[in-house]
């Protein structure tokens, strides 16, 4: 058992310096953050509050990942890992990163500084409420909806009327998809307020319901100013709207916690602009340290891309974070994953063989909207499509068997998107 | 004149597809956002919503910057130039953040992705009331300060008890320093609560300023959680504090925009964290980029490294990034520059040199409190150094010259400190 009064940090870093003195600037940085001596710095401040340098691996040289004041040929390459008093801290999220993840990027005698894992004292999860509805709680607002969820994105995100925008939402939920969620970029703009897209999308979604009998969840993003976020999300819970969006990467974490406090319904938590301080080798922080601290402050759905999508990361890292994000978190709540771009009737077998979980959102925009027999077709074809994956049967013989059973969906969908290739 | 309709970017990418295609799935991303056509993309919206590439100046072949699920050998490089119609947009500074700097890092067929210019239009800027007190309000709450404003954090930055808070406190403001801050580490842990640190500084630079007829400014770090954050202001106004420091990458630009809607006093703008999606080649937002949208966010006061720092980035990009600072932006109050790390006697000169400007905050930690002679002697020997630089005296001669004028400040900072490279 390690030390639980610490917030247990590795960074992988370069530097032309032995890797344990450029950690020990580290942890000077991240605990007295001088490095000229200054008076008052006594032994007791030092014994209490200092940060240790637990352990160094050093890896092979290398050429520098990241442009500096000094420009070495060869860096020496480490993993180092960093014990911080949280005495430091407390257990507020703000001050957390800012120890964790700020100044330290800047270091000019570090040639790359990446964050990659953190381990948080019991103390300090137990402190925060985490998801207030999770899996369970969004399953339950979509009338106990069980398996993978498959939802969309309104598209075009940019421009529909008000009369476009209620063709989409009336088709959908009458498709009975589990969540219509807003683009990342629809917010508030005048051409379709908010306020309509409440009105229009919360009505639709009832009476596709008299029809169905089933609760599509909206995602409204409420992105914007701090200033109106109460008041959004007030008009989404008054109107009888189930679940509100944030983009969290520009909003920030605070904002998602403040959000947390009062919110009444599910957090979908929207992950634009993170890649700009993940993406880079050697620099920024790892989706693994983000997603724990987005699940403090309480997100309840939470992206992390999808395999087979048009992001960056590679299947296997993205099979790898959401492991991550199934894997417990203290006493919260799970959270729910939300697969996106590139979805659709070829991505859940390797996802479910990847992850071996339906407790995921699959967002499938085209796999949805561009399915040739419309939005329902769409739906049922990527319901079929996770039934054929979690029963282990290849993708083209449930598309006959659906056939011949009466529901070519699978089938169209098959010859419209592929079979995948494995 | 460009059209005055559109938000410009320029953003510098890399790709295997050739720039011009790149930049087209750019532009989608940013407007309509979806690779897969979708019903409802209708001529209407391509004509009135569509992001528009306006310039694609190709460079030389390279290896990618950046990982991605494809590994060519080889990508193409160029400086694209996009515009995006503010109609998309608004006037939000979280939609603009979205669409500009959002998804776009995360596209796989894209190995570079960098933001590295934005041009606003004038409705865009006007629609934010900017800093409340910038440069010139600053000066004002410290006695109409001239010249460049001398500051300091305090150190140790963890652990002080109150009466060793006190001490450092007292000392710096009978040194008549121009601004004590607060260590961006330094939030309202419970071994020195924010409330006694503002208790007790306001009390001794009340009191110092009896003595030396200089009203030191003391910027206290209210950066936390959101639902605190105005509760923390409030005390520093009550307790007659006249400044609020924030943690803005940390906390997000809206935490800005809201702080300065109720702010009674100057808001200084930390930057910790702010190089995890800046210091990489290839990735991330310039500085020029984000300093603009923290200065119609509100921050009078922004940190902008320094020359000869500890940090990464070359003078000459520290000296870009200060000149970005005092350039005009629309109607806006000017923003004072805040410099810091490794600030001492020999910086004013290569700092001066380089932007012609003394509209700047100069941050000294060893500089001041490690001077020989104590805080007092260091805020004179930096006041000194100052002079030299405006008037174009080496540091040694003026050093001399004060030392027969009986104070030898700067003589003892320079035997420290040294006269500096150039």
């Amino acid at each position: 058992m390690r030390d639980q009064r610490t917030v247990r940090c590795t960074y992988y870093i370069e530097s032309a310096k032995p890797p344990a003195d450029a950690a020990a600037v580290m942890a000077g940085e991240q605990s007295s953050g001088t490095f000229v001596p200054v008076p008052g710095e006594s032994p007791r401040i030092r014994e209490r509050h200092a940060a240790h340098v637990v352990e160094v691996r050093e890896l092979e040289r290398r050429s520098p990942s990241l442009p500096s004041r000094s420009r070495p040929e060869q860096v020496r390459a480490a993993n180092v890992t960093i014990d911080i008093p949280m005495e430091n801290i407390g257990t507020d999220l703000a001050t957390l990163w800012t120890t964790i993840a700020g100044n330290l990027f800047e270091l000019g005698e570090l040639h790359a500084c990446r964050l990659n894992r953190l381990e948080l004292p019991d103390d300090f999860v137990a402190a925060h409420p985490g998801p207030a509805f999770g899996i369970k709680g969004t399953r339950r607002l979509i009338g106990d909806a069980a398996g993978a969820l498959i939802g969309t994105i309104v598209k075009p995100n940019i421009g529909l009327s008000e009369p476009e925008f209620r063709q989409v939402v009336r088709e959908l939920a009458r498709a009975s998809i589990d969540l219509v969620k807003d683009d990342e970029l629809m917010t508030d703009q005048a051409h379709l307020p908010l306020e309509r897209r409440i009105a229009v999308a919360t009505e639709e979604i009832r009476a596709a319901e008299q029809v169905t009998g089933h609760p599509t969840m909206y995602a409204f993003n409420i992105t914007g100013d701090l200033a109106g976020l109460r008041r959004r999300h007030d008009m989404v819970v008054e109107a009888g709207g189930r679940c509100v969006m944030l983009n969290v990467p520009v909003m920030g974490l605070q904002a998602l916690e403040w959000l947390r406090s009062f919110s009444e319904v599910p957090i979908h938590g929207h992950r634009a602009g993170l890649a700009a301080s993940m993406r880079a080798d050697g620099l920024g922080v790892d989706y693994g340290v983000w997603q724990q601290l987005a699940r403090l402050a309480g997100a309840d759905q939470l992206h992390v891309s999808g395999l087979r999508s048009k992001f960056y990361e590679r299947d296997e890292e993205v099979a790898g974070n959401i492991r991550g994000l199934l894997a417990p978190l203290g006493a919260t709540t799970p959270v729910l994953p939300v697969l996106s771009s590139g979805q659709n009737v070829t991505t859940p077998a390797p996802t479910f063989s990847a992850v071996a979980s339906t407790d995921l959102l699959m967002l499938a925009g085209g796999g949805v909207a561009a399915h040739p027999g419309g939005p329902a077709a769409g739906v049922r074809s990527l319901r079929d499509a996770w039934a054929a994956a979690t029963e282990g049967v290849a993708l083209a013989d449930a598309a006959e068997r659906r056939a011949r059973a009466g529901d070519d969906a699978l089938l169209r969908a098959v010859e419209k998107f592929g079979q995948g290739a494995g």
